[in-house]
């Protein structure tokens, strides 16, 4: 467990040339992923306020600034936030519901029904923030996610202090928030306008479920929405061979080359699963910079298929991970994800140099802050960017000995070995335990829901 | 944290009809993993010495015995302990020393080169004991362990009360301690005759590395001796196709029916990996009721390709997981490998009802301990078996809610979540420390050779 020590300020020290800031880290083993990858044997980290002001060598940094609040973090691994750019928290309620069926089964004839009995804001409520604080344990810094009633989802990540992109869905079908398709406009505007402003830390987004549950026009009208306000489009991709066919068959062309004609395709669109793409849409997702999330656990569990990650990387597109919801998956850890990605391109490839620990990790920080559109602030440690960032404890068997961080990273750590994460500057999970959240009680409340959904 | 109370027996009980035990674990969900994956939604465990007496619903149980130990274990999922049928203990010490690259230079370049330089009996011992450590957290209460100077496996093993089949490695090559191949009988019997006797915790077995490492002469010397001891055989098994093209080439038949040929197989021999199988061979395989050791995480890593696990369980071979060696995992936790498993062969398959939460469950208990050929006395909780079994703590935000217990130890839970363990009868793990080794200083131990290997 480590110390938070006062800071070796005073009043007497104020003669010397150092700068003051509120936390000072020294001392940890610190894989900064920006692109370069640097990593700091022994390094040091200076936030002030909500900003990350310096990272360097532990001498260097100790040199130049004192901390109101000091932490000797030797020992620890520490690393930027992960970023989950897929998920839809609030399922956590439905967590194992049902598993190992036919995903059209399972979403037509397990997961829409218990949606559309029992999703409410209550649910959306109490179901994302049980979510949030499995992924704050998890290291998880900033999610990307996408539900219904999700006012309450922004809600709970502005009461848990995560960051967050917050996607109101929107589907032509009736949905347990708006009944009426026809009025999904007005939703999607009623939830723009209420959503908090009195925080950076929150972005609103909307959500489009996927081409084949949102028609031309619904998927144009909701991006120029998008456009005017300036934040991120978000819609399903191609997670199916099956739905791949279909919308071919539809529409005369695959699902890239139809959303790129109704002109979705941009730096501020992001896409999940994209399971089945060929070269021709790869092409055209790294031209328009649209980011990706690839959920292969989520792909593995429902039988999905294997997106082609190598080929996405090498036309550099903007790919993050996501661990899609707790339905289909059936956890929220990023870490389990890292070790997921390496292992299953490699053996899809017969190839144990494709998906390297260093690509993984880079996927899981920096590539998913690209993903989101949000790399100018998060996703790597660099002097400037928002302090969000998590610490690891290697003294523990599974950890020792440590002969290159980033392999241990993805192949040796799990979310459950994070001790320590900041959010802004924030210290919101300390000895690993959650600090802004009530978890016992989001425990119950989660469990009366359960109660309801088991009947 | 459970709190063991003094059981409610006391003298003036006496004339009750109440049976002693040692323990008497109230009210958990019980996974009893016998064949028919049993469950008490609210159970109880008696045992006494190393012997579950009694497992049944919490009333039935209550009513038939008092504990001298008994502990409430209310909001726990309990079930037998994991059984890990492949591993190299001692390798932790190369745990990441190098990653993402072909097998034959990562075997031939990095992990020969290290073992011939290092391994040696302080390496095996604190190897060994650091990888026993990361197994009973992780709740693995049984190991089949192939390693050099195996006699300090035994040792360690011995040391930290956990249970074990012990293989000492054989090759027609040097090894790090026999340098003489011609004199590898010699060093078998050396270890077959000092193995402690005085426990039945710990199973010597002869572990030749592979059918090309080892001739047919050494195949069959070997796999006599352990006929006369009455003790399991092992070898590693067509991990990769090249392998098995070779020896197809060199031999005129295919790797199984070569080991066949040569009276290699029956209920008593173990192959680790088994990847690269015909028809004919999984055929075989099952006639000969030949043990499997499915070792999925590092066929993944290393790219080696996909074991047929659904054509296998389908031809009832006696298939149980494996970790493999830290150096190629990076890990010893059997959750994360339940939930690779299931989902790799949905994915390989695009299927995603092959291998569901109970097969893999399965295969990590019970028929794990068919494949080390002890299913007689371990892999199930059933009365009249070893009290090998392990508790989980469900109080936790990403075990939240449980709708379905098997589904949740697969695609949810972690070797982290494990909080208590007993092996035969004995308490080895207890609020997720392991009570039985020496930690810091078994961390410490391996640390001081890892920064040799490093060098």
């Amino acid at each position: 467990m480590c110390e938070i020590s006062q800071g070796s300020y005073a009043p007497e020290n104020a003669g010397e040339t150092l700068e003051i800031v509120d936390w000072l880290l020294t001392n940890p083993w610190i894989v900064a992923c920006d692109g370069a990858m640097t990593t700091f044997p022994q390094g040091a980290l200076a936030i002030r306020g909500d900003t990350l002001v310096a990272i360097g060598p532990a001498a260097e940094i100790t040199a130049r600034f004192r901390g109101i609040r000091e932490m000797d973090l030797r020992g620890h691994l520490v690393l930027p936030g992960l970023i989950n750019t897929h998920t839809h928290a609030a399922m956590s309620c439905f967590r194992g519901l049902a598993d190992d069926l036919p995903l059209s089964e399972w979403l037509h004839h397990v997961i829409f029904p218990a949606e559309a009995a029992h999703v409410n804001a209550d649910l959306v409520y109490w179901g994302t923030l049980l979510a949030i604080a499995e992924m704050l344990q998890n290291g998880i810094t900033t999610f990307c996610d996408g539900y219904f009633f999700e006012e309450y989802a922004a809600r709970a990540a502005l009461d848990a202090g995560i960051r967050g992109v917050l996607g109101q869905g929107i589907l032509d079908y009736p949905c347990p928030d708006q009944p009426h398709p026809e009025r999904a406009r007005e939703r999607a505007a009623a939830f723009l306008d209420a959503f908090p402003r009195d925080t950076d830390r929150l972005r609103p987004s909307l959500f489009c479920h996927a081409p084949y549950t949102c028609g031309p026009e619904t998927l144009q009208w909701v991006k120029e929405l998008c456009r005017e306000r300036g934040i991120l489009f978000q819609t399903h991709l191609s997670e199916t061979a099956a739905e791949v066919a279909e919308l071919s068959h539809k529409y005369g062309e695959r699902p890239v080359h139809f959303l790129d004609r109704l002109e979705i395709l941009d730096a501020n669109t992001l896409c999940a699963h994209g399971v089945w793409l060929d070269a021709g849409e790869i092409e055209l997702l790294a031209q328009r910079q649209v980011g990706l999330s690839h959920t292969a656990e989520s792909n593995m569990k429902l039988g999905a298929g294997v997106a082609p990650i190598p080929e996405l990387l090498a036309a550099r597109v903007k790919v993050g991970l996501g661990t899609d919801g707790c339905a289909s998956n059936n956890n929220l850890d990023l870490f389990a994800e890292m070790d997921m990605v390496a292992k299953l391109h490699k053996v899809f490839r017969q190839d144990p140099q494709v998906c390297s620990a260093r690509e993984v990790l880079a996927m899981a920080t920096l590539g998913g802050a690209r993903a989101l559109a949000w790399d100018s602030e998060i996703g790597s440690l660099e002097a400037g960017k928002k302090a969000d960032l998590i610490a690891i404890d290697l003294n523990q068997p599974h950890l020792t000995p440590c002969y290159e961080p980033v392999s241990h990273l993805v192949y040796a750590a799990s979310g459950s070995d994070v001790r320590l994460v900041w959010v802004a500057g924030q210290l919101v999970v300390a000895n690993a335990q959650v600090q802004t959240i009530d978890v016992p009680r989001t425990i119950r409340e989660v469990q009366r829901l359960a109660d309801k959904i088991r009947r």
